[in-house]
């Protein structure tokens, strides 16, 4: 089971290999949220998702010959470009509906991808497969100890950015798929910064976790296609993950796909960041949704995005109407 | 005239003030390069780009009631944001082809906006004339000794970057109008990384700076307007600047409008920021000149772009052709 100390290793094994990631504001997004917002810009991480650290560390840790992963894309490129780093072969089992530029990143960061279908084929037993076959530790995306460790050190950093940002009682918002992020960061900020409260941010339709949170046990989502926040599209809570989301965080958030494309817009008017969907839900409930205390913190935890979607984004809300607000 | 510890009396009264932003780069930006490529992020800075630095310590230094400015728009709202944050009125003469998200924001910083024609008027006469007339100390966009201290102290973080990132020997880009940004970095990074080497970057058809270091005395752009670069097109080199450009810069690089977009386009798929095309032609240096070492340093100085540019840049090239590359 992860714990503090878990996340203070991994801190030691990403030192110098993970970036710390700038904590941003704009006082055009405190005067939309009403309060002080600060966004942690883990898009800005390598390969364009806090993915690379739970990938690190846990490849650090286990010290493999070779590693294979599922994942929608973020994590497949976390763990393509740490493989890489390491010096190991890594596969990746990806689904057929993800965006063309992480498929064709992933291959490009080296790695062997085996594609299948996320409507009619169950990726879980695909990697444990291709995992037995080849021999290959299997990293998985968030339902693995040390990959939540390696997500945590993203709450270490906030906890210390919150205090130089002088807020020390904040609600801190988190994009939520299978929640390794979100769990790492909780744990992290138990221990170091209890002034700050996780909650989930999750889209609309695609909100297992928030209903899960309400009813005290695990919840699924009716479907897993049909978003376009496909980076933490997930069947359920992971089993590693859920209990301490049920301890640390929530109650829950949900956010329409209007209000992320609305958010990744405002996002590249305000802080010059790229955001995906999924990595804009947090942002999007920090500017949209009513919240308690002075201040909030947002984690922009992706950007890993087609350019067709950006433009999508920049194009549905009125600029000027946003600058003149 | 500014020199190195001008330049850290300016660090002293921005500390706390101003963001150290980050050093990024990417495998693929590499790979395309030819070389490491860093790219010093300066479109994460308040505002947009880096010229809060320099307002930030002309204000502080001259501790005026109240301050006037002419700008394209960067300066502007930089100048705007560090006289709210000091309490002061603040009055901008800028032009009316500006983007209009730079003169909504300008106002939205709480500034007064003077506008006037930049092809048929004199914003230093309409400057000077307002100065006199309220009593507002004038902060020039570039030409001021405090505020070329204050950009320097950008030269300042990428000379500890650049060590950080174990690079001692590199050409360092940077995007330049009047010279303010170009010539503080060379004076800090002349007495704190004497092995990294400024060069101007500007976009075909304004390139005064180059044309200016090729002859050995200042050389004028044959027109001001027409350039989607705007935020760095100015008639020549400052006074205070091109001395200082003279002996520490050059010879001077020069991009085309399309290689400025590409360079947009890549910030958004590999780097997650978002440039404005002033402020992305040293990346296009960078990216698609030729240049010597192992090691390249780009100034990504800016990001105040209408959302009708940045979709066009994302249109003109192809995105999984970038990928595949």
């Amino acid at each position: 089971m992860t714990d503090i100390a878990m996340i203070e290793a991994a801190a030691e094994r990403l030192k110098g290999h993970v970036r710390r990631t700038p904590m941003l504001s704009s006082p055009f997004l405190d005067d939309l949220a009403g309060r002080r917002a600060l966004i942690k810009a883990e898009c800005l991480q390598h390969t364009g998702s806090f993915k690379f650290r739970g990938a690190w560390n846990a490849i650090s840790a286990l010290d493999p010959k070779g590693v294979i992963a599922f994942s929608s894309g973020n994590h497949a490129q976390g763990v393509a470009l740490a493989a890489k780093l390491k010096g190991i072969p890594a596969t990746i089992v990806m689904p057929t509906d993800a965006p063309a530029i992480k498929i064709a990143n992933t291959r490009a960061l080296g790695a062997e991808v085996v594609l299948y279908d996320r409507a009619t084929e169950d990726r879980d037993a695909i990697g444990a497969r291709l995992a037995h076959e080849k021999g290959l530790a299997l990293i998985k995306p968030f339902d693995m100890a040390e990959v939540i460790a390696g997500q945590g050190t993203c709450g270490l950093e906030i906890a210390e950015q919150a205090v130089e940002e002088g807020v020390r009682d904040a609600d801190v918002l988190v994009c939520c798929g299978g929640g390794g992020l979100t769990s790492g960061i909780a744990l992290a900020l138990e221990a170091r910064a209890p002034g700050l409260r996780v909650r989930t941010v999750e889209p609309e339709g695609f909100d297992d976790v928030a209903r899960s949170l309400e009813a005290g046990e695990i919840r699924e989502n009716a479907r897993l296609t049909g978003s376009i926040c496909d980076a933490i599209v997930t069947p359920r809570p992971g089993e590693l993950t859920w209990p301490i989301l049920r301890r640390l965080c929530g109650p829950g958030l949900v956010v329409s796909e209007a209000q992320a494309l609305r958010a990744m817009a405002l996002a590249h008017d305000r802080l010059k960041i790229v955001l995906e969907p999924g990595g804009a839900v947090a942002l999007a409930a920090a500017l949209f949704l009513p919240g308690p205390g002075e201040a909030v913190i947002a984690v922009a935890s992706g950007g890993n995005v087609d350019r067709a979607m950006t433009a999508r984004a920049l194009a549905e809300s009125d600029e000027l109407a946003e600058a003149s607000r």
